[in-house]
């Protein structure tokens, strides 16, 4: 590869990793301060935890919300966030974070862009939400052809054998989708026990179209794989009773849920322990000026994993970076009476000061 | 005055001063922490500076909250803090504070009320918000029976004289509304000048009462009393042109402004500067052990004084206030998952854990 085939960076002021709820208010502090963050989350959607662990799930201790669900949480603030003009890079996990000679910092993507930032703020909690992956010798050489991960809307090209592996509700859904939305397929559902975890209304649709043959159910677990030409060709499973059984294939979609893993975070350089990032509690800059660390990710004394600890820590954070950024101490405006703040936030009071 | 006219103190487990909304969410973290807290605070309802002055303006800054003015966020947080058993007393200032031999705290009011606590939460803000208070010499002595501040709903006895003194809408309100309602009564309206500030349709509504001889209205400044057989006979005035007058009463009703003052916090013994008192952002204790300070009130290393950073010292200082209470460590536990939160919330989650 030559020089000329990395990416040109892209300059801003304030990287934000992580869109669970510290990193989303993190953006609309940044945004208070006048600046514009990217945002960058592995997930292909925001809200981290609060989104992928308990979306449906009332919670009673954000201030002011007496009850909201995550997904609902995620939404306001959204919805507050709004107005200051962040750019998103979802589906995206930041690998690579180093600082370059003139202070600023280079972020490195999954996606293969690169971000050159003033500052940064890791809002990482408890590691970037991926999918689980196989582990089986040679089959990463496949990922992005053959294979995939929690495929989003995944292209069918008919006739072709697809695998689904998996036991969730996530697995059963996209075996179901496939089936239904591309009859000249031949679907496969693979788990390990023919034991399915998915709402009934869900399990019964797989019962039709097992009955109906448009899918089939392999129970069984995945030893090696076989190749051809460099393609994967198939799969060599072991049966609950330990039988060998041979699965031919074109397509491997898998599902074995998606969890979070720390990751490159941990590789960055910075103080930590026990897996948090150390800080500053007057203003969240982990042991690298220019480098703050808000919500789940960090640690101090007294610290809380609780969601509107984080807002405080997001708040203090973007004030912090605001001085470090002006040079000169930045005095608080109240969103209630500033006319800067209304500017921003594209709200008209007359007579504000 | 002998011993056994003391009052009884009331024993409890926390006290918060002040019901802003620094004390509101101190008292629901309390109350997730187990314990059933008293609230004090001057004014005659919850909110502090968000009902007193700003009641009616937009806040942008509460997370979650995209917008709301001060008065809704006041009543978010009763709502949340409504299953939480709080007991009350508004209307109600603390004087005095001091500790006790056992380590607990003794607590007086102006209400005359004593509370004995293991635990005291400032949440004082910008002090109590009192009634700015006339200074002329012996008027004191007249307070409570013909002297009153910012009466609520005073009693006017047929065929009486009342001075409401002010200029503003209170002052205003106050005039019309006795006129009003107390048809046998002889209403003046005192103040420096004869211009009030009002809403229009209130101001069309005093003209309205002067034309019809309901009020008079009085341009004047006060210089001293008169007094009869020890009581209040009448006012001595000069007015705007330096002549001096006399305005015979029965009752003076006095609208000045209510307005924050520090009061006796700083003389309770904590480490205090520029008039915030000194904390450990650990805990949020002061520097007297059992003593926490939450919201405006505290100064920290780079405090802000914002409501979400309240939120959250509130927090960290309850579960403080938990671990000292309990002399051992107290786990987190999350609203959303805690069958122990869901009782006290008073919330049925089959399944919680
Ligand atoms: C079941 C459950 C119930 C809970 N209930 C409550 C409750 O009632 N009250 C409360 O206050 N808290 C509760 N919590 C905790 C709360 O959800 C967390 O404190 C909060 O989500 C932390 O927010 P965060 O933004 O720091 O991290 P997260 O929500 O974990 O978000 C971090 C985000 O960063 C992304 N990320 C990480 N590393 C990278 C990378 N290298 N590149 C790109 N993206 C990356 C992740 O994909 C993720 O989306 C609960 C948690 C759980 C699991
Ligand atoms: C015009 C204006 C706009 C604002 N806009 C914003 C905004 O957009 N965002 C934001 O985050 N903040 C804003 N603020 C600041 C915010 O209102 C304060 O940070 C917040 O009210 C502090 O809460 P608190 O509970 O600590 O104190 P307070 O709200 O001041 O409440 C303290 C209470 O304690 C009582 N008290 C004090 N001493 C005693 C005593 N000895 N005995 C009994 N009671 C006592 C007082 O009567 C009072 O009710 C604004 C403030 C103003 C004035």
């Amino acid at each position: 590869m030559t020089d000329s085939a990395a990416p040109i960076p892209l300059d801003t002021d304030a990287v934000v990793i992580g869109a669970g709820p510290a990193g989303l208010f993190q953006a609309f502090q940044l945004g208070l301060q006048g600046l514009r963050p990217h945002i960058v989350d592995a997930l292909p959607h925001a809200g981290g935890q609060c989104a992928e662990l308990y979306g449906d799930k009332p919670i009673y201790d954000v201030p002011g919300i007496p009850v909201c669900t995550g997904r609902e949480l995620v939404g306001l603030l959204l919805e507050q966030l709004a107005p200051i003009g962040v750019q998103w890079h979802l589906g995206t996990q930041v690998q690579s974070l180093e600082t370059l000679a003139d202070g600023r910092f280079l972020l490195g993507t999954t996606a293969g862009t690169q971000l050159r930032a003033r500052c940064v703020f890791i809002a990482a909690g408890v590691g970037a939400f991926v999918p689980r992956t196989l582990k089986i010798e040679g089959i990463k050489a496949h990922l992005g052809r053959q294979l995939h991960y929690h495929p989003a809307d995944p292209e069918v090209p008919p006739g072709q054998r697809i695998v689904v592996h998996g036991g969730d509700e996530a697995a059963v859904a996209a075996a179901v989708h496939c089936a239904d939305a591309h009859p000249a397929a031949a679907v496969t559902l693979l788990h390990r026990r023919d034991v399915f975890q998915a709402e009934p209304g869900l399990l019964a649709r797989l019962q039709a179209l097992r009955d109906a043959g448009r899918i089939e159910v392999v129970a069984a677990q995945i030893n090696a794989i076989e190749e051809q030409d460099g393609r994967l060709a198939a799969l060599q499973l072991t049966d609950p009773q330990g039988a060998p059984q041979r699965l031919a294939l074109d397509q491997l979609w898998v599902y074995l849920g998606i969890s979070p893993r720390l990751g490159p975070v941990a590789d960055w350089g910075l103080a930590i322990e026990r897996k948090q990032l150390l800080v500053d509690p007057a203003s969240f800059a982990t042991s690298q000026p220019g480098i703050y660390a808000v919500g789940d990710i960090n640690s101090y004394p007294g610290k809380r994993r609780l969601i509107l600890c984080a807002f405080h820590e997001a708040t203090l954070a973007a004030f912090a970076a605001a001085e470090l950024l002006a040079g000169d101490k930045v005095a608080l405006q109240y969103t209630t009476t500033s006319a800067r703040l209304h500017r921003i936030l594209g709200v008209e009071h007359p007579g504000a000061s």
